[in-house]
């Protein structure tokens, strides 16, 4: 079989470059390794960018993100007893951020695809790539037992961070930069209304907490919780006492609690691997880097990628040029490393960090008192969070 | 004998804070440890901000810093071969720095000390700090093998980091915050023009280098050293060389070398004590707090100390109220935390870390980038370098 593009993975990231090429017409195939229903449990990022807004508008994937996302203007900062709202829109000339859950997004771009009788093979086992150094790659995957050939132009590699794309690439022609964080993230999803109508970043010497949502009555929470600890060990009573201590009397006060019906720790990494193009495979999204979630930059980065790629295909596919995929990687690149610098600055000035002691205390309430009585400072962190230019 | 305010330490805080007391008529006795000649042969920091300028000039001695000191509305940020201007003046509406070296600061108020006939002892040795906490402090000391002993009604710790004033604080009344930086600066004083005619901040996979001056035929250049170098080990060739390395080609070739008529390492230090008062004995400038030269902060921020405590002094002996004297700690704190934060902000960006590897390095670059490329963040340093309010 052949088609012009192969993706790998079925993620967002995947399905909406999918979509953007069937609408010039480009043919695409997504190999999926899981299941379709577990692709779409996956709970993920909820904070959108225009810019990603965008690009699922122009992917005819927006109408239920415009009928149910939640616009914010806004976000808060805690920290010292009090709580300091940065307004977004104000500060950026109007621009604002969009809540509405990734995997609402990946349920619409599914939507889109099946619609459109675009084919995604889910339980795809073994995919292995090959010969994408030379002119003509394919892709060989195991469906039903039996192992498939799929002849392409060139390869999309969507499919995260554990994913075979990047694993496929010769070790010595990657450099990879990495940063661990010595904490994780613990996080309840709880059909409660959200304590702020938007997001509220908690600085705090117990740790750092983030009240969030995924829409009016469907709340988020998370709480900074030691390198190591497990799941089993926080009961829904002692997350929600947690959480309150570490917020602002006023917003501890407006936490609704109940029975969580999702819970779980992520570890926080900075991850990048250099570059993001080897031949015809084209490494997009987790696949190429991770962010800590704390400046939700991942599935918005994720988005930034798709839209280079795209433009580049584009271009190679109407005949102009492929120049657009030659620049992918350094193009690509130079937004992910701010992105990554921003997200990085986000968790180290939030979170309480073991080996700083109290004057890396005391340097985030500097930051942070800074940060909020700055026009200056303030504005640099709005411009990061609604998303620098393309 | 007896005066109204002894002020231990006969540096620029000391001195400033002297010739303020006098134009209010508030006696002063500067108790220094060393002598003149050795107070003036310290070789210190030179980048004045507008509110210690001011200062200066409310105390009489800004007359030569006027005449010759060297106004700068910006400052470069080198890094990835080329320097990018940050425009201190249109960023912070037409604000700047001076550029006059610290010695020559010490010299112009020890002159005006002088012609005013007020009291300096030098080479006081033993000098004791007595009953702060009492309503009655005295000060002992021995001059010329003779102890003797000052009454008082407030004494000024401007006697700096090693000095006795905030030895002479109880331990368990003091909290301190401290960062040391895994390296230092190796500095040279030149007879040469400087390289640039504003500053020049290099961040450099080598390591850190700085471009600065005292005159226009005088040079001061620093390049970042691995902790526990020793000055011998480097001749004026080797720091020469390694100083253009370090710098974008056309500001390496605009380095003229010359013999160094001083070349010294010092470590990077962070350092804060709290509180700043105790009873009658008031800390001061490095007495109470330390940052690395990074953001030029050092002088400004005693300046800043002098300016709260002098006011209220004012206000104490003009018999309006304690309060000046009761809030000064608090008020001179809350601007230490943020110098000290701009100041490990600043050195964090700049210097080579031993510990943070590539993706350190990469931060850094994607840090700067951004920096130069945004008017928000440009403005926020800006706004930092040439002093935040008062």
């Amino acid at each position: 079989m052949r088609t012009q593009v192969v993706i790998v993975g079925s993620g967002p990231s995947g399905l909406l470059l999918g979509q953007l090429l069937a609408g010039i017409g480009v043919e695409t195939v997504i190999l999926e390794r899981s299941s379709r229903n577990h692709v779409l449990g996956r709970v993920r990022a909820g904070v959108l960018e225009q810019g990603t807004v965008d690009l699922l508008g122009e992917a005819g994937a927006a109408a239920r993100l415009h009928a149910e996302g939640l616009p914010h203007s806004g976000i808060s900062l805690a920290f010292d007893g009090r709580l300091h709202r940065i307004d977004l829109a104000e500060l950026t000339g109007g621009r604002h951020v969009t809540v509405y859950g990734q995997t609402e997004v990946t349920h619409d771009l599914m939507d889109r695809r099946e619609a459109a009788g675009l084919v995604t093979v889910y339980e795809a086992s073994d995919v292995a790539l090959h010969d994408f150094g030379g002119a003509a790659p394919f892709v060989t995957y195991d469906k039903d037992g039996i192992t498939r050939r799929m002849d392409c132009d060139f390869i999309a590699g969507c499919d995260g961070y554990h994913g075979v794309s990047r694993g496929s690439v010769p070790e010595r022609a990657l450099k990879t930069f990495e940063r661990q964080y010595p904490f994780g993230w613990l996080g309840v999803l709880a059909e409660v209304p959200p304590a702020d109508h938007e997001l509220v970043y908690a600085n705090h010497e117990r740790g750092f907490a983030l009240c969030s949502m995924r829409s009016t009555h469907r709340s988020r929470y998370y709480v900074q919780c030691p390198e190591g600890d497990r799941v089993e060990a926080w009961s829904d009573d002692r997350f929600w006492d947690e959480l309150r201590r570490r917020l602002p009397e006023q917003t501890a006060a407006s936490v609704t609690t109940g029975p969580s019906f999702e819970k779980s720790i992520a570890p926080l990494r900075s991850f990048v691997a250099e570059p993001m193009r080897f031949g015809r495979l084209f490494l997009v999204g987790d696949a190429a880097h991770i962010v800590p979630p704390t400046g939700a930059k991942g599935l918005n980065l994720a988005a930034s990628d798709v839209r280079y790629l795209f433009n580049g295909f584009r271009d190679f596919y109407q005949g102009k040029s492929g120049a657009g995929l030659d620049a992918y990687s350094a193009k690509a690149l130079a937004r992910v490393w701010k992105a990554v610098r921003f997200s990085w600055w986000m968790t180290t000035m939030l979170h309480r960090f073991p080996d700083t002691g109290d004057f890396g205390q005391r340097i985030q309430e500097a930051e942070l008192d800074y940060l909020v009585h700055s026009r200056a400072a303030s504005t640099a962190l709005a411009e990061n969070y609604v998303g620098l230019p393309y």
